[in-house]
């Protein structure tokens, strides 16, 4: 179905515009992609409700409503303001959890998140899990970055590092602190990789509950970006 | 010297507010770093001027500048303006190329530019080099996202591969085109890794002087993001 609609007070035109805010997107697992990359992304991963544009756009077999530019630019968060949108969902995961994982404790930058679920499809890691205080998977950074991966590899939260251990997992835990060099770890079937916020690292409370901890070796500066370290962890142990 | 200054139409406030793009900051080796972090990483490297504060800073022996805080707003690039600036420069390099090399070849986005310097300075690595179509080493992102490495390890600008060649170096070119899996490249003391564009890659003239064409095997997806893909090379050939 194509619909125009032309005026800004429009229910539905409210509605978009109020998914600039993570929150409401959280509420109504709805986000706008902006572009045609991301748009095509959603599309190829059927996670369209439906297309936003200033034309008809024959290339997608799905309902569109068509607006003038000046309602593209109230939808949009971005300063140059794309031409084409998509209304988009997360579908609801059923499969069962992958043996390998990636935990994310903290990690607050959406690009990193992202970056770090970018890495996560690339390596063949089965699941991303974010904590409540992680960037979210609403955040437009995170799946931005994500460069699509996020539509293949939909992040979970509900999920603790104590009921991880209870199912099985391996626990590894990438530290500052930690005293096992990561090529020395042990190789396991079923395992978690816990990386931390970009400050404070890993939780004290998640390091206790490892089953290892291992670190890169570093020189001249603090530490890696968290991306970075969970990429050459991941390559590891992939 | 300490010296107040109350009005926006001071010249060197002027000049100042000038250095918000990065061609003036280019043309007199010049940029504002903002905020503690960053003022402390350059002043520990002697590429502070001066300091700029709304207050006297009794931590740093150097010349300060001291502004009301609109005076701070006009010259900060940043939304949330902090009380603690610096005008800094990068000291000119006068030591010789080390053996191990970075070059980046047209890496755009100045985050990851800023990331590679990192992770380059954390694995040991001598020098970074730019292409002049990289993301400037006066932009305030890679400043930031270096997160101080930039200091350390200043990169160049003023080398081509041509030049590398010459000198020696053998060239590791990574490329989604690549036939060589990275772990098979054979470890040489003196070499120059180079990463291309976020988009197209090492450009084509400089995959044909090669000495060997690599690849990070991945699955799901079309390629790494370049900062990540750097980090495993840079950790596997350090």
């Amino acid at each position: 179905m194509i619909k125009k609609i032309t005026s800004a007070s429009n229910p539905l035109i409210k509605e978009l515009i109020k998914l600039k805010s993570v929150r409401e997107r959280k509420e109504t697992n709805s986000f706008i992609v902006e572009g045609k990359d991301m748009v095509d992304f959603c599309y190829e991963n059927n996670m369209v409700k439906f297309i936003i544009s200033d034309q008809e756009q024959s290339a997608y077999q799905c309902d569109q409503i068509i607006v003038p530019t000046f309602i593209l630019e109230k939808i949009s968060s971005n300063k140059s303001v794309p031409s084409l949108m998509a209304l988009s969902f997360y579908k609801e995961e059923n499969k069962a959890l992958g043996n390998k994982i990636v935990y994310l404790d903290g990690v607050q930058d959406p690009g990193n998140v992202g970056t770090i679920i970018r890495t996560a499809l690339a390596f063949g890691y089965d699941d991303v899990i974010l904590s409540i205080d992680s960037a979210s998977k609403y955040n437009e950074k995170t799946i931005v970055s994500s460069k699509g991966a996020i539509f293949k590899i939909i992040p979970r939260d509900n999920l603790t590092i104590d009921q991880l251990k209870e199912l099985g997992y391996y626990i590894i835990v990438t530290s500052l602190k930690g005293a096992i060099p990561y090529k020395e770890v042990s190789k396991k079937d079923k395992f978690v990789l816990v990386l931390g916020n970009e400050g404070q690292g890993v939780k004290e409370e998640n390091i206790l509950k490892a089953d290892v901890v291992t670190k890169i070796a570093i020189e001249n500066i603090d530490s890696l970006n968290v991306a970075i370290a969970g990429a050459i962890l991941m390559n590891e142990y992939r």
